[in-house]
């Protein structure tokens, strides 16, 4: 909280002449996002017209040309594709089924969603007791003997009284990231895990999870937040329950994919650079609406809000659509290693990858003298609603670039809606709001302009 | 914006035990509302199970039995209906109709819903031209026979360069509110107003206009802001166009109807009130669950959770559901006017009807001692997503307690997603969050708590 408030106070009593100045252009790059936005329409395209962008697949492959097309059509001064191997998995033969079988209760449905980058059952697939859990902690204490052939059952839930749904979201999601690997160590045959979704609903939530080497590969499915309480209900009637579970999914070879990126040439140091970027891939079982073609959209409308302003940047500035964030991060890891080879000098970067809802601040991970420096913008941003700018964080593409140390700076949205929408079929176009996006994209504007104007060139070596 | 951050620095740099107190309570109250709230479960109850609720209706009188059951079941000391008169406007037969007719366009349906309280054209309804203005004084400025016979169609948009889109709403309402009133002065018979609403799409929003005395009651309606951008364009074309309106809307005689009130008693100063409060009529187009089913069930939550705290309030403290807002505001005239008269005296009334978003502050207005008070409670909130206290107003229902010189305060969350939803048939359930609810529930039992410590008891006379 104190940290919320430094920021804000911090150079309040002195407005300049010159903040008073970069305040005014502020408002106008709002005025162009919310007046004249490209950012909704493009994202109705990507959701509606190619729909979910698995990396690898056909739709993936779409989005790469939709938004080349776009940034073509905005004539940004140059725009191209950055080739990238990328990992191929797919879900396969559908439905995936899950089934309670109990002496007690009979045969119930049990609707499951494999993991990302899991192995599927297989037909006829598998079918075990059932071992609950709370955390991965409870599975190293437990007995090889008490797990062997069984299938556990991770369900802590979410801390609900967390403000942030994001922190929510971190102190659970150790259950799916780790929890096959952590559960096959002592002999399970396979994983169910609690969605990672706040509250109690009959949403389904995928995401990844992480074999390690040397470990079995066990299947691994989610099932919802409401049959997550339904079966540790039964499990405390009939202990001896099975489950069945059976999933096609698999890997293919990898692929060939791109990262797409749009330039707008710097006038007085153009081979420095500060970018802005969401990732174009997303999970498969929603349209990868919020998660994330709305940074992705943003991202471009961005570069067009301060393109139609007449702007001029010093340094050069690019909208990057990362590709494989969600199961894998090859393009940001791609990105950030050909910056390198080339010498690409990156300043800051700048991620909206945590949805597109009502914008409430940025966060920040750089040298103690640029978090406040952001920090100090407050007092520019807060009549649109960002007065948050305490809190560290970039986000997952961008962060490769800390080699460079580069300074990284995440879009800091509303949160409270994200977990009934991340990683599941309600991620869709109508549930992101028109405005909520375009304020957004005012703010990533203005940021990508407050640093353009306050970043020092760094010395190369 | 400098009243934003002077509220936010006010008091923060001294953070005193009482303060380190105050927070720990309030802190304990979020964590009730967010981990054992009813709100979200009343509010399914109040929009799935019974639905709109017009004044006069079924369904207004099931929302006060409903409301009087769920207050007597969490136990709270009094429970009681306070009896109004109420208007009993009702929309008849359906559906309301609305036809372009132009010799270069054809026939055309063009979707309309009646304004509140309007008169019906009756059948056959009425056909006219057309004149398209932007404003109230663009109709004063017209010659009477430039209007006469003819019906106005008012298409003044939202200005989207505003943050608060209660802001460009009451830039545009006067509209929907006195343009019937100016059009019949000019011989008009009829009105056409553009929804009232951000961006364009194919929402109707309906709402009250209000007639004047001497001035002829003509039909008015609101069509959606797509039909009001196509008719404004084939009215370039063909400005002889006709329109056909059919509606069928009219008063019945009043009604007896009622607000409902829960109290939970002061140990000190029991003949002291702070109140809060929504209102439990709405508009029949939708479920009324932003408005205000969402400021109601709030309300009672915030009792509930100050109850299940432990916390023994000093003063009175109440929560009201209003009857007859949307078309009236009988019930908040009443409330206030039964204060007077048994002389209860209100040292504060909170309201909640700007949606059951996620919130970013209070609005106050009451003294400007009172004032930087509420100011200075920002620290003690900022967790919790409430930054903004600089803003004045309180709430329609509680407006009347100002002859008492009542504190008046409201709920003020996020609107960026209100006026896609206000009035129309998308203020449904599915579209209010859980916690975004119950967060507003947290502030609303802050408040109270707020207040019963730190105001001080009125000297009456």
């Amino acid at each position: 909280m104190k940290r919320i408030l430094s920021a804000l106070i911090f150079s309040t009593l002195f407005f300049s002449i010159q903040a008073q100045q970069d305040k005014a252009f502020i408002d106008s790059l709002f005025h162009i996002a919310l007046t004249n936005g490209r950012a909704y329409e493009d994202l109705r395209f990507l959701t509606k017209n190619i729909g979910g962008r698995l990396t690898g697949s056909p739709e993936a492959a779409a989005a790469v040309e939709f938004t080349r097309q776009r940034m073509e059509a905005y004539d940004f001064d140059t725009v191209w594709l950055q080739p990238v191997m990328v990992p191929h998995w797919v879900r396969g033969e559908q439905p995936e089924k899950g089934r309670v079988i109990s002496s007690t209760f009979g045969t119930i449905e049990l609707p499951v969603t494999a993991l990302g980058n899991t192995v599927g059952t297989g037909f006829p697939g598998v079918t075990a007791e059932v071992i609950e859990v709370k955390s991965l902690d409870e599975v190293l204490e437990l007995k090889e003997k008490d797990v062997k052939g069984k299938i556990v059952f991770f369900n802590r839930p979410f801390d609900e009284t967390e403000f942030s749904t994001f922190s929510a979201y971190g102190g659970a999601v150790d259950q799916r990231g780790s929890g096959p690997a952590e559960a096959a160590k002592k002999g399970a045959v396979a994983v169910v895990v609690r969605s990672m979704g706040n509250k109690i609903n009959e949403v389904l939530h995928t995401g990844m999870t992480r074999y390690q080497p040397n470990v079995p590969k066990i299947p691994a499915v989610a099932i919802s937040t409401y049959h997550a309480e339904e079966l540790s209900t039964m499990l405390k009637t009939d202990n001896e329950l099975n489950i069945y579970l059976e999933t096609h999914c698999e890997f293919l070879p990898d692929k060939l994919s791109y990262n797409v990126i749009g330039q707008i040439n710097g006038t007085e140091f153009p081979d420095d650079y500060i970018i802005v970027g969401g990732h174009l891939d997303s999970w498969d079982l929603g349209e990868g609406a919020h998660d994330d073609g709305a940074g992705c959209v943003q991202s471009i409308d961005a570069l067009r809000v301060l393109k139609l302003s007449g702007y001029k940047p010093k340094y050069s500035i690019r909208a990057v659509m990362f590709m494989n964030e969600e199961n894998g991060l090859r393009g940001g890891r791609k990105y950030a290693e050909l910056a390198q080879k080339y010498n690409e000098n990156h300043l800051a970067a700048i991620e909206s990858d945590r949805g597109g809802f009502s914008p409430r601040g940025f966060t920040s991970t750089g040298t103690e003298e640029q978090e406040k420096m952001i920090q100090s913008w407050a007092p520019l941003l807060i009549d649109w609603g960002y007065y948050d700018f305490s809190k560290p964080g970039g986000g997952a593409d961008i962060s490769p670039l800390a080699i460079q140390n580069t300074l990284l700076i995440g879009l800091y949205p509303d949160s409270q809606r994200y977990f009934y929408i991340h990683h599941t079929p309600n991620d869709v176009f109508e549930t992101v709001n028109q405005r909520e996006l375009e304020l957004g994209v005012g703010g990533l504007a203005s940021m990508l302009y407050l640093l353009d104007q306050n970043l020092e060139k760094k010395n190369k070596k």
